[in-house]
């Protein structure tokens, strides 16, 4: 099915609208050139008449080239019974410059009644005239039918004589909007099926997860002919969010034979959404289609010992075609294949060597019978080897640490931790104050060390989770601590378990700075 | 297109699959009940023969009763070249003695020979074997045909002749599984248009999200003519997880119009959902179709105007028939009647009384909004509203209390908590010890008050939950606890929040303290 099918992202716009996220105008701006590096067609910037942060970026878009991408202005048809020439927002969005407009009209006859207030012929006469207005003005023209395929299963026919207003009057594009995102796969399909050849323009498709059939309802659309995919990375937007353009993408290139980006872009997508979470300090979803870090984690034993033999028996597509990894857990079920195959990310083969897979197996079976989880801590399992395979490099020794905790008669809380600890042949004694026990200690151990190891600072911990094992005995249970860390490179989990939450915390955390202080390949002490 | 279709779920089984997932049996025995509430119709508890833990919930098993659901115990055909009543695996099944069993077996030839090592011929013979015998066991038999779409892709005739076994040994349900999760929505329909004449029983969907299209595969079969659908409550599953029967469910029922569940089930489906993530201890997602906090969110001002004239205008379907609501960022005029029904509870009628309630509404807002969530919390809430009310009893004063935790230098862990309370016009100050600090503070406490009020002794804490808020800020984020104690004869459950894990503890260790007291009649102290 080799064609042509451009992608156009709203991150910057519709994705913006997530609750809790904001960006600034720099955010904007990094993620911008990232999608234009990455070889994503269009990138509605956003809504200059509704949101004066965004009249700001294309303000700053004007000094900026840009290599792929056609930057996209956003904006609304004009208001009823006024000439287009007078409508604001109109004229913000000439105001931004850019070569492309994006105009959203109202399809559906019920919002023209309710939502507008104004005459089914009147929104015509919007649509059209605005259009017109935009072309006059030299624009490449984006036309998004709002609520389309409700308005099409309401009013078909009222439906398409908005899309064909905008037609006439010279729109380049129409984007079918599933704005409620209620519309099921065969509903998209078979609307698709029946309007496109009405519409002498090509079709676009863009999609809200709220029925969660947002990407089969991209891909349907354009299995069915539409040739433009609007979205947003890791499907961010209001609600339930948009189309998630990082699985469509991927499906498109790899399963549909559409060349939508390049294979060499491909192989970045991982990173791609990693970067864009970052930015908007959402935490990646680790089970994300295709980028997410277990989407090729294998666990059970049969699985792994299968997936050795040939992956395409447990996996999809192979990871790396989009920059992600297969992961084998370690957990109670998996065996010695999985053990010889993380040796092998070590550097050994183990395979000549059944007496230490023997040995660690047994230590993980001991260690997970007392609570601990390797699937979610490849950090600390990796230590684990080193430690049995004699490949653990120290960076420094702990003599004692202590945490005094104090809640005042006024209801202050104050937490202050000590750490002794040996380092470059010195004893370093250090005490920091936190919001918690944990918070308090973690700063306290990388004042101590942190001269000796300055790679400490890149070092970041990202993730805190506390899991309590047996939760029956309440405040006395054994506690299960997990910390996710990362270096904007790469991430690792790394584990604790004691019957006290802070002991656990601190296991935690420093198999989380060794880990990073090795993989940063920092001079270990001795 | 009303007909029956059966839901089949599978959260105990595979979703327990999801990385760092861990459910005990208890666990897995309150979601069993919550499920049969429901009205799930089948649920697949476990894999016996892999996984001992799943061998003793069996065993539990046998001594409850359920009203709707029946139970499935998982297994895989016999192993190759020896007699279905030589295999251990099969053995084990039959000692879950349930009324159904689940058999997996393999379809595509690549398995066969790749993972099996075995010949294609024996593979028939392993599946129709293995159903025979459970069939002379009087067993409900649920045919699983692995990676069934991938493999009839590459063998159709092989893929065919493999469910023919299983159908021609007695089957008598035919599961179709898109075990890799990379099926596309037309193949999904195309193959079981193409495959539904030849297969004699009815058929069963059972769907991976690997390319984010579970959801939509899942009700694509059904409209197909699948009659049973496999899933997970949120999703859960190994990878990318599994079809989310959360978002499954409603489609049937309200958009397709097949009742699979009552309208009432469906109206405690927000709960269902909330009630297993907590269970799970996996923070719900936000974004979640019907059920996210955000999923009926509105946000922007156009669109909030739009909605309060007409839901349908920015809505897929009415909130409360999932037992969702709406969110309207602006006033909360929800949540009213909730507070004069509690207040009856208490004694009082606060229909009169419109200034107590708006105080109370206003200060379970401020609370959420700094992370308490109260629905877990009926002790805490309760005693919150005594305090507006002037119904508050006060049993002890806290002046301070102190933490020390030293872990020393020969590994030795040792805490000590120390508080300084005023009781019966008395100062006391007590010192325990604990394995952890909030164990210690509870003996402390105890040690303290526990000559005053001797009810304390039946007030036990059952339950202690920790969960962290915004876990990016990683050890800095904000620490929510949730205790549930109880006293043999009722349970309640109480929260505290803070950045400080202890003291977030402290204040739902007090609270819980208190209601028990309060409960109990103990005599208050002033």
């Amino acid at each position: 099915m080799e064609r042509e099918v451009k992608l156009y992202d709203t991150t910057l716009r519709d994705g913006a609208q997530r609750e809790g996220l904001s960006l600034s105008v720099e955010d904007k701006l990094k993620i911008l050139h990232r999608l234009d590096e990455f070889g994503i067609h269009y990138v509605e910037c956003g809504y200059p008449a509704s949101n004066p942060k965004d009249a700001e970026l294309f303000r700053r878009l004007m000094e900026i080239e840009l290599r792929n991408a056609v930057p996209v202005a956003f904006g609304a048809t004009r208001k009823a019974l006024i000439g287009a020439d007078k409508d604001k927002g109109l004229e913000e969005l000439l105001r931004a410059e850019t070569p492309a407009v994006c105009l959203v009209g109202k399809t559906w006859d019920l919002h023209v009644k309710r939502a507008l207030q104004t005459q089914l012929d009147e929104n015509l006469f919007m649509i059209s005239d605005s259009v017109e207005y935009m072309k006059k003005h030299g624009r490449l023209v984006f036309y998004d039918a709002e609520h389309f395929f409700d308005a099409y299963k309401s009013n078909p026919r009222y439906a398409l004589e908005t899309i064909r207003a905008a037609v006439e009057a010279g729109a380049d594009w129409v984007c079918l909007c599933d704005t409620n995102g209620g519309t099921l796969p065969w509903e998209v399909a078979g609307i698709i099926v029946e309007v496109k050849d009405e519409i002498p323009v090509p079709l676009g498709i863009h999609a809200h997860n709220d029925s969660g059939c947002a990407v089969a309802n991209s891909l349907l659309a354009v299995k069915e002919g539409v040739t433009l995919v609007h979205g947003t990375i890791n499907g961010y937007g209001e609600r339930c969010g948009n189309a998630d353009l990082v699985a469509i993408i991927p499906a498109l290139v790899l399963k549909m034979g559409i060349p939508a980006v390049t294979m060499e872009s491909l192989a970045s997508l991982t990173e791609l959404s990693h970067y864009v979470s970052e930015i908007a300090n959402v935490k990646p979803d680790n089970h994300q289609p295709y980028v997410g870090r277990n989407a090729f984690a294998h666990k059970g034993g049969l699985h792994i010992s299968a997936v050795l033999k040939d992956p395409a028996t447990y996996e999809h597509i192979r990871p790396e075609l989009v920059g992600n990894r297969q992961r084998i857990e370690v957990s109670e079920l998996s065996g010695k294949s999985t053990i010889i195959l993380k040796g092998r990310e070590l550097g050994r083969d183990l395979s000549k060597n059944p007496e230490k897979v023997q040995e660690i197996l047994r230590l993980v079976k001991e260690l997970e019978h007392r609570g601990y989880h390797f699937e979610a801590a490849d950090g600390s399992f990796e230590l684990l080897m080193r430690r049995v395979l004699g490949m653990h490099q120290v960076f420094f020794r702990l003599e004692s640490f202590r945490v005094i905790m104090e809640k005042r008669e006024d209801g202050k809380v104050e937490t202050e931790a000590t750490v002794k600890v040996h380092c470059r042949g010195k004893r370093i004694i250090e005490t920091a104050e936190g919001n918690g026990p944990v918070n308090a200690l973690d700063r306290a151990l990388r004042q101590a060390i942190g001269r000796a190891y300055p790679e400490l600072e890149e070092i970041e911990l990202q993730d805190y989770k506390v899991l309590i094992l047996n939760p029956e005995k309440a405040t006395a249970a054994v506690t299960r601590v997990l910390i996710e860390s990362g270096d904007g490179e790469k991430t690792w989990g790394t584990i604790g378990v004691s019957e006290n939450i802070i002991e656990a915390s601190w296991q935690a955390l420093v198999d989380s700075i060794e880990y990073g202080l090795l993989h940063k390949k920092a001079k270990p002490d001795a």
